[in-house]
């Protein structure tokens, strides 16, 4: 029987408050010894990456009382607990499955009379079966003329996530001859945002997709109409543009008003659907079912690794407890993820929603007070682009901020000059291997303006190039690292209630049912 | 003779911090009172937008408080002082003369023997021929054919101001006959981000704008040479399609690499060029130079409205102070900025260079440590789609984070549909504004689950649309709200210093000269 106890009743949280008070990063990481720890503190992860903890504020003490702690939290049978099918997600009564679209780790997960594994991998045969008869021309427009272009209607999950992955692999698809369609999403219920990508795209050569879990999402239903009223005005028949990603039980599902529908469940939040059919629809669409397939089995390594009790040997795990040491106790209150990679430049928005929607939580699972902090601000940003932008802060700043880079070997297109004798891939690799060191050494000057105090912690993740693979184990690290962290702090990770009370008095507004405050601003909004 | 004090030497600084301990957000935001907030916490800024700041955790009391130390800190003469040529950049030694590219608010500011408001002028007039002389075909490609995009390569803010203006008017320009050329930028050292740029466009019809004051940006000038290459590949003289935005002593000027070049000087900072030749060139290639004069019409007025001395007449005065309230009495540690309204992406990442670069300072301007917090973290995602993202931690996480909320009554496209009564613009307002009053006064629930504590303070600027007037409003505002606290502060907002050590760490690694921790990485990197 599994414990479900507050940080704070815990004795080996106890005991990792006492330690590390004489920790010196600037000092550890200068000489012999900051070799020797870089070449130490390395966990493996999938895909050939490595997660690179050295410029960390820990020893071999710290990383100890940690694995105390990961087990007094009994975190691998935690996550066992979740990937088996206990109701994890006790806000909302619920599963936590979505480890279930790229693998099983455990026993077979029955619900609703329904193998739950079975039941995504035939959404999955049913996508990848679909795509490729559009990609064949099989399935085409009512000219008869195939489809070149998908478009994603939905927000949130159904938007940040998938968003970030097609952007991450659209140039290693152009190059590896898997690029099969190009990806627009819309999102944004501001009529502006379908307005500019409805003038983009060549309506009558596009596939819209419809993505809302329970087919009721305000933002998502609009932005439908805005298609149908395009497709319209182009004289073409919207359920013949149209598929759909939602719920067996949603209004949205059997419905003829769409070519198709595939199905996700309420055992996958939309954050973490990047993997189900939220996910597995564009991006077999884009690139093939081949290409989700591989970025899949690159999830379902990582969330192997993420089995293993032993700290030191489970990076999701490591990560995930160094970033609680951070914030309950260092005290910092935000984390900078900083890819050295383009590709991965709405990756930080995707990990934003992942970590900030999970555990930016004030009660524990059972909805009681906590006294302790839980999940940071997550903001980021492309280097070397935010170099020369907010790194000013991150180095001179009043305030410690903890990072995370991630960075490889190589680029994805291959294309590159040399310059001063090297080339831009070496300038990009050579600039975030700087930035550990700047952050974490420091620099004396007698001019104060000019000195850095260093002592500035950061891990990084690094692999040979950013392929459907490694995208899926960088993927599945942050989500299980968000999930352990929400089991150290003991609360829900998987519900989002402080999202509703914004909807409720949103719709009061446009009932005109206000009074106060919000009639003032409703009237300052000419609504 | 203006002085130059610490924050904590100020008599009115040490009153502030005894106020407000007993202010209660929720209730004052409640009922009668709380209408009354919004109707009265109200100034009117340039373009026809106001800066309503009911939702902040402040009262008379503490706004006359702030008034006082506003004029105490001399923040006005302070303004004076820059704006007429004083060398406030400190560091550097240098004036900050960003706001003479629109406007002259007081004497002549005369360097070098040239009156600086005249030689912006005639930089201004140089681009506007240019770029008239381009849309008239009158300057045009080998072929004799018109120039269709613009492409500028630049980092920093050679970048994100520009690209985020460029953003933030594209769709308006699109519906009011003002969209003259399509504009894309190059800012990454990663080779696939000016691989991919270039994949995209027609390099036989786009014009190149080259910026960099210095002349030696190591990421632009690597990125020219990219750029260079897809031109001699494509049998094309590059000499002919590019151009320069740089200063009059670098290496790039009156270099017959370039078809023209334009001029910045020492005085304007790259995170405040957006109105100068940096932001000039772009925008008046894409939009036409008129436009770019309402932009800086825009700007202009902002800054009038910043020299007034009444701290509730003066928006960014008196947005800088409750910020520093928020950062220094209420110890806040960053700050969301929210726009409702696509168009402003890219604004929030402008916004996080413009207050973190500026302002993430550990010493006061003359170099000596000071004693209390400077900027904060700056993050932001346009609504609606952060409120399904990560609104969740906003409104329920353990930290209370401040918010910049923008929006405008009308769409720029003008584009609409009806769902469920309301047109998709009516839906985007209701959401600001049931957002406000649900962070202010929060819900209570039997379920702590379902529990909002409130408490939550923001201020939202609003407008009629988003012109070019109201988006050179927005700009200054935040360009002078920064610029005001880091008067408050005693710090220097416009040097950088915070970026040094890592580009000089870089170049270690690029030449091979390290050892320890930065050899180990740069080892794992293939460096």
């Amino acid at each position: 029987m599994t414990n479900w106890n507050n940080l704070d009743k815990l004795v080996s949280y106890n005991r990792v408050k006492t330690l590390g008070g004489n920790f010196d990063l600037a000092k550890s990481m200068s000489g012999e010894s900051g070799a020797a720890r870089v070449n130490k503190y390395s966990v493996k992860m999938a895909a050939g990456l490595n997660y690179n903890y050295a410029a960390k504020e820990v020893d071999d003490e710290v990383i100890a009382a940690l694995g105390e702690l990961a087990n007094e939290a009994e975190l691998v049978e935690k996550y066992k607990a979740l990937y088996e099918g206990e109701v994890i997600n006790t806000g909302e009564k619920r599963m936590v499955l979505h480890q279930l679209t790229r693998g099983q780790l455990g026993k077979d997960v029955v619900a609703d009379g329904v193998n739950k594994r079975e039941f995504y991998l035939a959404q999955q045969n049913r996508i990848a079966d679909f795509a490729n008869k559009v990609h064949a021309g099989e399935i085409v427009n009512e000219a008869g003329e195939k489809f070149t272009t998908v478009v994603q209607i939905g927000i949130g999950g159904s938007d940040l996530g998938p968003r970030a992955m097609y952007l991450a692999l659209e140039n290693w698809a152009k190059v590896n001859n898997s690029f099969k369609m190009n990806a627009e999403f819309i999102s944004n219920v501001d009529p502006d945002d379908a307005s500019a990508v409805l003038n983009k795209v060549d309506v009558a050569h596009s596939i819209f997709i419809l993505v809302s879990k329970s087919g009721t999402t305000l933002e998502t239903l609009t932005n439908e109409s805005f298609v149908k009223d395009a497709l319209a005005k182009a004289g073409l028949d919207a359920s013949k543009h149209m598929i759909a990603v939602t719920s067996e039980t949603s209004p949205l599902a059997k419905s003829d008003d769409y070519l198709d529908a595939f199905y996700m469940d309420d055992y996958i939040g939309g954050r973490y659907s990047s993997t189900s059919a939220v996910g597995g629809a564009v991006l077999s669409l884009a690139f093939g079912p081949e290409i989700f397939a591989r970025f899949l089995n690159g999830a379902a390594e990582e969330d192997k690794l993420s089995a293993n009790a032993v700290i030191t040997e489970n990076p999701a795990m490591l990560d995930a407890l160094i970033g609680v040491y951070e914030r309950n106790v260092k005290g910092y209150e935000s984390t900078a993820v900083l890819p050295y990679s383009q590709a991965l430049s709405r990756f930080p928005a995707h990990l934003q929603q992942l970590d900030m929607e999970s555990n930016g939580k004030q009660v524990n699972r059972f909805g009681e007070d906590i006294d302790y902090k839980t999940g940071p601000v997550i903001f980021g940003e492309p280097g070397t682009n935010g170099q020369h932008s907010f790194y000013q802060l991150l180095h001179q700043g009043t305030d410690i901020i903890p990072l995370q880079f991630i960075g490889f070997k190589n680029s994805q297109i291959g294309n590159d000059v040399v310059i001063q004798e090297s080339t831009s891939q070496q300038k990009l690799c050579a600039n975030v291997a700087a930035q550990i060191v700047a952050f974490a050494c420091g620099k004396d000057d007698e001019n104060k303006n000019k000195k850095f105090e260093g002592g500035r912690p950061s891990s990084i993740i690094i692999g040979e190039e950013l392929t459907p693979e490694a995208l899926g184990a960088l993927l599945a690290h942050f989500e299980n690292k968000v999930m352990f962290q929400g089991f150290v702090w003991n609360i829900n990770s998987f519900d989002q209630e402080g999202v509703q009370l914004g909807k409720v008095l949103a719709k009061k507004v446009l009932a005109h049912e206000t009074e106060g405050a919000l009639k003032m601003y409703s009237d300052l909004l000419n609504i």
